[in-house]
């Protein structure tokens, strides 16, 4: 029961269907799948213009050890998102501008971990997406081995391998991997539902009207100092 | 005493003295008044770039619940600067750039939570100062109701409707509304001492002479390893 | 025992040595004295293209009071670092705009503290490398003595007053003065490893190869699901 | 504006509403009085079987300093809770057995600080209630004034002078002077109607019936897996 | 998607097999199946005496919201645990001894939470095993919904419902359904393991036999100070 | 540079003196050294009833790793306290009852570690004093070298092999070892001194004389709302 295995083969979802996905930002996808799949706040992008998606290709590292992440670089295919948990340790940098080299010339769409980065001017340089719990330049060693494509607890979420992951500067989301059209669908809707709020809150609309809060609020019995004297621009009564 | 109220008419200073306040620093408005109403360092503008001064406008929210924010948005006034305080629960994302139109568009100054906000690139292409403790997608529900206008703790802080906040890429500040005046006044001194001060420094004035240290550490008795040799050198003895 | 001494006159590596260290990156330099001298990861400079290399000037001043610091631009001489450390009290602004002056002219280096820093636009524009664990508004007292130039531990390394200190985006890190040569040395061998590994890689060069991983993982024991199909695909039968 | 200032005299509860209010827990008076008046969790007895009740006496301390805390114990009054503001700084330890037998002697209630105590054992022995952030050996010096009996936000919570304070086992709570014996009461109410619920559970009472939440979850639309075949056990319908 | 839903029938394991589960502590049974299934070890019980095992039966509940553990208490069944998610919220006591009560009543073996608690010392007179990331007095509200009994992380790990879950001093570990009798044996062998060497060790035994660390290091190549002198007290050659 | 390795011979105090520094509390010994030598609050034995004293001889650990650990306890000797760095990761629990038996066979005084502990009841049924940052269940592994009795920074103090090191509920300190002697008299003296303290309170003292508060508050110009119509109570004048 205890032997680390590399998994090295994992379905995917197909190429059309993640690119269509990652036309909408995590936040959006996060809601849209009914707020779901968010990973910890805590793990960002070394640059707030990186953005990615790809498929999950999942990595546990002993904390401040990297051997797994060079083994995952090797079978990782063009397009994947390396999910590398190495126990939140922040004070350790496991990848850096080598293996960012390396991950950048297999064609890796990201490289995801819950402990630290570091070379991250070269990384910028690089142009490999890469989000961390923190940047470090704590060196690591190459000694315990770990899981490669088992579920993964990663950032407080599940990930599967080849679940979806796209990540921008507010955060990085996993989507299911049997549910990626589903929720492109819904992130599509939701888009333009925002693009109509957005226009008509430009236009003069109120969040009491566009929200819907007359009902909520007056249900719940909250009082104003405008509800004796003018109703009308209380809360009690619609516009 | 439980249910929560909404006061949408607060007093506010006037126009002239919150524009004259906001010429200052948020460091130097917090030195000037005595070391007063600093926030929370873990406070933060999404863009470091961004500063503003306003009204505050307070609202509590339920952890991850962002219902009062749009009811603050409804009733806040041009210039305000809405200050959500929501327990401090980083992985929450209760502002994004739908509700950023409409405050852009009733012409909020500013948004400032303890939680955390998303659509950071979308809220900085709108020019909306926000203020948070977190960047976050997970979204948020709209069930509990909280008070709206009444003194708030934030950032360790107490705000009174209405007070003036001051923040920029260093931090915010908090000054009661009736001293807006005195302590405008009271940061231009301190600006002026100031520009002074760096002048002497650039012109080659030392710590020990403009910080006015010979009497200070003399009195305390600080030894150094010039004191026996080279008195002139040394901190018991004026230059 | 308990009087505070402050020591001006401390031993430096001579300028070519510390300029020849600081052509590389700290974590080069950490690495290349074998995974030694990494300073916590929670101190990071103001700006991420700031970067310097210098003589560490060490200061120990009480939380929220500056005073030591103070005495310590006084002291020290063009190129130290200054090393503050001030009781890892992230709310508290230590060091801003008019100090900062103050220290530009003296020709320091660099100012690095475990506490916070304020002015953060204005030291940018300075051009003064500042690395610190905060930004904070939080003003400062000037009443509390500490040691000057006597060793210190500061993000969980021991610093020595003349220590060479190397501090980039990624991190800052501490090399003994009397190994400042041999570690430059160790650090463009393996700069030139790097480069050579970073070419391999763009020539389609793989981890398991490139990081001789082949007897590693097979000595550990690791299974994959190519063992059976495809030996030569596997992680027990080098390329 | 800058000057410390000692006040000395300050308003205080009776001594009989300030005793029937402390037969209440801390828990039960933060909700009888409407969910207020919680200090931060992270404050907490030095051993859970204390507790205490009495008239906040504030004193705002430099971080790692304890001179203002000296000067309080001198002008408290027996019964007096002190409430030590030193900078939320866990690694000091301002407090011990010397002026815990100070403070014993004078007949203060309880000592209170968001910083650290040490001398636990002895404090334990010497039957004072002492609640903080942390335990640390960590000394303090006498250098730095400030003030004492202002209001203070404290633990998140503004405390006034006068203020009534209870702590147990499970935190520490503060209720305004002028609301102590309306407070006394809801709290004497609320713990009726908990006894009435707890002999109802005992009973055989279910939550659903006793929390009223047939309602509440039938107009939130909750589905479960009884509804379709046993209406009677689901929750759309009261039993 | 997104409407939550209650399921109240789970597959749980017989008793006789949580039972003997139970036997062992949280660590062995860790350790028993491959080192897994370790819940944060910031999730500690309110009193170390504190043991349980039992089948989980989850629950999310929004952040300082407990309607959802209202509900699940009502439809958990004697011998279930009540996994309570909550937003990691430290400031938040949401279970207290009324509850606590209805929870006794009905049987319930635990009551483990990744945010607070209350009515500490009632609870442990009640005797029911409370696991808790903090405890607060901080009251809840009980407006939003949630899910029961669907698959949830938990303090980093992913607990389904019908897991069995042990908790103790040292913390909580979760084992699949499938696998209880499995790792019970795995457990009974490792304790046996232990019992001997714990034995060897009081009979004299060294860590470097009895860890079998001879080969390990000599492989590695670890050099001692006794290695030149005396190769039989050194770490290359066997006793 | 780079090999591990393990120095078994080091010299330690004479234990009477390390008995004679035993006598005196962690707390009183930081101090009676001029408030020097206090390892970080974080570190806490698993009973506040534990106390040691002896000898540090040091580890490093990599996070999640014991094999160090396990090489130490063969090399202590009676009296030493293991002083076991470990990367500071609260999730791991390198330290167990089967190594606890280990030690305690081989006399060994306490172990300390800045990483997390397991079989806590187990520990305190043992009678080993162990210190740790933290509880927890996860399992380490075997597999990376450390050093051995070389200086180690641990809890922000540097300690150097060899050093005494005194325990208790309050926390860590650690005296160097050619000190010893003078810190235990200095221990004394302040014992004493204290031991008066507490007589001269019980007896009526205040802290304002017997601080020698009267100087001191004078010259740094404190106020106070006694001074203008009572001068004898005020601070400016001597009792």
């Amino acid at each position: 029961m205890q032997t680390p295995h590399v998994t090295t083969r994992i379905q995917r979802a197909d190429t059309d269907s993640i690119a269509r996905l990652g036309r909408y930002t995590a936040a959006t996808i996060h809601e849209a799948q009914g707020r779901r799949g968010a990973v910890s706040s805590s793990i960002k992008p070394i640059d707030r213009d990186m953005t990615f998606v790809g498929s999950a290709f999942t990595v546990v590292c002993a904390p401040r050890d990297n051997v797994m992440l060079q083994v995952a670089i090797h079978f990782a295919q063009p397009g994947d998102v390396l999910i590398v948990a190495a126990g939140e340790l922040r004070d350790a940098g496991l990848f850096g501008d080598v293996l960012g080299n390396a991950a950048k010339a297999k064609g890796i769409a990201a490289v995801v971990t819950d402990s630290g980065v570091r070379d991250t001017q070269e990384l910028r340089a690089l142009g490999l997406p890469v989000f961390s719990g923190s940047v470090s330049i704590r060196g690591t060693v190459k000694e315990t081995l770990g899981r490669i494509n088992q579920p993964v607890v990663f950032g407080g979420e599940l990930i599967c391998p080849g679940d979806v992951i796209k990540g921008d500067a507010d955060g990085v989301v996993v989507v299911r991997r049997a549910e990626v059209d589903e929720v492109s669908e819904l992130s599509r809707a939701r888009d333009e539902h925002e693009a109509e709020l957005i226009d008509l809150y430009k236009a003069g609309g109120t969040t009491i009207d566009l929200c819907g809060l007359h009902t909520v609020l007056r249900d719940k019995g909250i009082t104003t100092d405008l509800d004796d004297e003018d109703p009308d621009q209380g809360l009690g009564v619609p516009a």
